[in-house]
């Protein structure tokens, strides 16, 4: 069911050389569906131009960056860096994908023949899935031929874009729901394999589980979901339907209560499921009131373990203003998979530096006034003051910026001339994630984790070699 | 490649009969990949709950609306109704699917025989793909047991929310685009299986083609895309990457002019190309004021008939304050494929009538303020004036509605008893769905072309049997 990549097809063996050290991986990774036409039609024609310039072979380096974080937020959270290199594992044209191109004229001979051939044998570094960026991170850097690199920019900031956009918003969700569970259920409200993609990256943001099933079965996330309101309308009374629920799911499921009228569906649900029962969910009206309301009468009515969801529209700002009301967890649908606001976090993927003839690597940018960027190739590292908080990122560029006082890299090596560091992908990578997230959120100083909206929580400096 | 349902693998025999007369067409649609597990937790546990109580069988309708329109919008375009079929064709649970749900204990063992042997046997009306819609428009109607219907819940919803939200947004921008085509390129800011949904959304809205590979091996569109800055830039001087791109795209290829400096990148285009060169990119600064002096240089360049792209952050708003430029297309990305401000259209999935114990139908609804919903079979008309233009929509409650005067049945049968009618699945529905859409808003009052916010373009009735 994957659409690529399965994880289970990138497992510790997992590498892109096909040479003779690589065996068993390189006949697993082939098992994954091809990815090559998740490509801009552009890619390919830059393609064919380089190969007939000559200029295809020159060593270069692409980068991913967002050149500002979405309105008004402290921080962005990388998403999606191990989907992308599940992806580029099956990064590859079969016979369907070239006879298509063929067909349609889209490139030449020889670029059909150079596709055919595909297996990116290049070098990425970048932050790992989980940590925090800002504006001009290089969360990516492709070191490999122009040819090999500039064919990956649509898939790679397709993942990155999505997967980042939804992190980003799980985390200021899970920072403002202050310790209580943060539930996904907004696989209704997106593309359906995006939602699967979204439920992943909701968990490295901090969320506690998802209702998608696919996405559980996945990537190894935890799943969860009870009833909607269709259940007790099949029915012929609420406290059927509540009775056939708690003989299917045990006195410890949880109920949703306001199909009708929440005050009698609430002493219904306790009086049908006893008051050991688990959970009731509400899913309308202001939760503020009525959680305070369906606590008291929980209370009142001896079931003073029976946990509230609440689950109508919420955001991070919702979350916040709920923070006084009597919650125990909080289920989000459509604000988290679209990004709460910003679907996509504005990522690009630039050629920043390349070789000449020479052998010698060029720094190049576009020269304008509002797109700009940084030429050359980065060397990132974020520095962390006494009191063991983050104090700003310095960019090295060209080189690793020389600056005293505690420092953590920011780049790791995730593909090694074509083998995929088995770390960065599958379900361990999505648990790492989730526990990086959590370790770069609390580094940063306190402003991160304000909702309202300001300047990124530090400053970032770029550093050229003196 | 495909995610599911291959548009092959939904022919003109496809059906999901699997009886003695389904023969071909059983075989076919097994080929599919299996979608089962792009559902919701809680439509698993309420299909254990409800086949548990009884209630499974019990015949029922499901009903997809909006209960509004995006902010403003005058109406909204339907979207993703044939992927949706298509993925209905491959709707089982396969021997993984079914040992992740039994390994994670989501649902009982009776429940897991009973996924084993799903398939839909229902019956689906709708609004054909393409057509335009207003709030409470009933676009989708299931009706099967409550067991069939309630697990399709997720699979519809996320296919249709996205879909609709991007035809719906197409639609705006090729209004204001006002016969000039809009391309688009919007693949690299949203996830990689929904960019290929939202090239096909997008030609149901209007546009002309994609830069999306797989959108168009998949659906057969248009598909087109020249260079982006890095080809530039990999080369020594701007010159020779025009070259490069003439020497193998013809003198017909778009050059991107704006990565050192406008006026001296067009002077040399037309320099390496030739006053016969096709066209010229300009992907940043101000648009309008550039468009005119690149057309004047053009022209005075000899260059008269060389075209003019702009593609830079582009939504319907930028487009059509390029009215009075001289802009021969616009390629549109972030803006589109995210909805123009509303990736999802806000439409659910709600049971309005399902039968009782003696057979009878019975109308049901949530009972609830912010979120109401009318119970009941609906019988969509759209009733239209001497003048050509829809007047208003009139939906039946329970019955055909009794009006007078000219009028067009909405609902078409997209389903019967399990077969899938052929007309609304594969490419041929996409070309289908896009003169509809074109024929749907066209027929529109005036309004519903105004970008301004405002009152849907037409008024909708609930008419119930006297």
């Amino acid at each position: 069911m994957n659409t690529y990549g399965s994880p289970s097809n990138v497992g510790p063996d997992a590498g892109l050389d096909t040479g003779p050290d690589a065996g068993p991986s390189a006949a697993q990774l082939r098992t994954g569906r091809p990815t090559g036409l998740y490509t801009d039609q552009y890619e390919l024609t830059m393609l064919e131009g380089a190969l007939k310039s000559g200029a295809a072979e020159r060593r270069s380096m692409f980068e991913v960056f967002a050149r500002s974080l979405p309105d008004g937020r402290r921080y962005g959270i990388v998403g999606g860096t191990g989907r992308f290199l599940e992806a580029l594992a099956n990064y590859r044209f079969g016979d369907d994908e070239l006879a298509w191109l063929r067909e349609h004229d889209i490139v030449d001979g020889p670029t059909l023949d150079w596709l055919a051939d595909y297996r990116f044998d290049g070098t990425i570094h970048g932050y790992a899935e989980g940590e925090a960026f800002f504006p001009g991170s290089p969360i990516l850097t492709v070191e490999a031929s122009f040819a090999s690199g500039v064919v990956l920019e649509t898939l790679a900031l397709s993942i990155l874009n999505h997967d980042s956009a939804v992190a980003s918003a799980a985390s200021r969700m899970t920072s403002a729901a202050a310790g209580r569970p943060c539930l996904e259920m907004g696989s209704r409200r997106t593309h359906e394999e995006a939602a699967v993609a979204a439920a992943r990256a909701a968990v490295i943001g901090g969320f506690f589980g998802t209702s998608n099933m696919e996405a559980g079965r996945r990537y190894g996330l935890r799943t969860l979901g009870t009833s909607a309101h269709a259940f007790t309308l099949l029915h012929d009374t609420e406290e059927e339907a509540f009775a056939a629920q708690v003989r299917s799911h045990g006195q410890s499921t949880t109920l949703l209560v306001d199909t009708y009228d929440v005050a009698r569906g609430v002493e219904r649900a306790v009086r049908v499921a006893g008051v050991g029962l688990g959970g009731v969910r509400l899913d309308s009206g202001d939760l503020l009131t009525q959680a305070r309301d369906v606590r008291a009468q929980l209370d009142s009515l001896g079931a003073t373990s029976t946990k509230i969801t609440v689950t109508s529209d919420l955001d991070e700002y919702a979350i916040a203003g709920l923070a006084a009301a009597p919650v125990d967890s909080y289920g989000v649908g459509t604000s988290l998979v679209t990004g709460s606001g910003f679907p996509t976090v504005g990522l690009v993927y630039k050629l920043v530096a390349r070789q000449n003839d020479d052998g010698d690597w060029v720094s190049v940018a576009k020269a304008s006034t509002n797109k700009a960027s940084v030429g050359g190739r980065k060397f990132p590292i974020r520095r962390i003051g006494d009191d063991g908080h983050a104090t700003d990122e310095v960019i090295g560029v060209g080189s690793y910026p020389e600056v005293t006082g505690r420092t953590r890299d920011l780049h790791v090596r995730f593909v090694d001339d074509g083998r995929i560091d088995p770390a960065y992908v599958g379900p361990e990578a999505v648990s790492a994630a989730t526990s990086r997230r959590a370790e770069s959120v609390g580094e940063l100083p306190d402003t991160a984790r304000k909702l309202q909206r300001g300047e990124p929580a530090i400053d970032t400096a770029f550093v050229a070699a003196r």
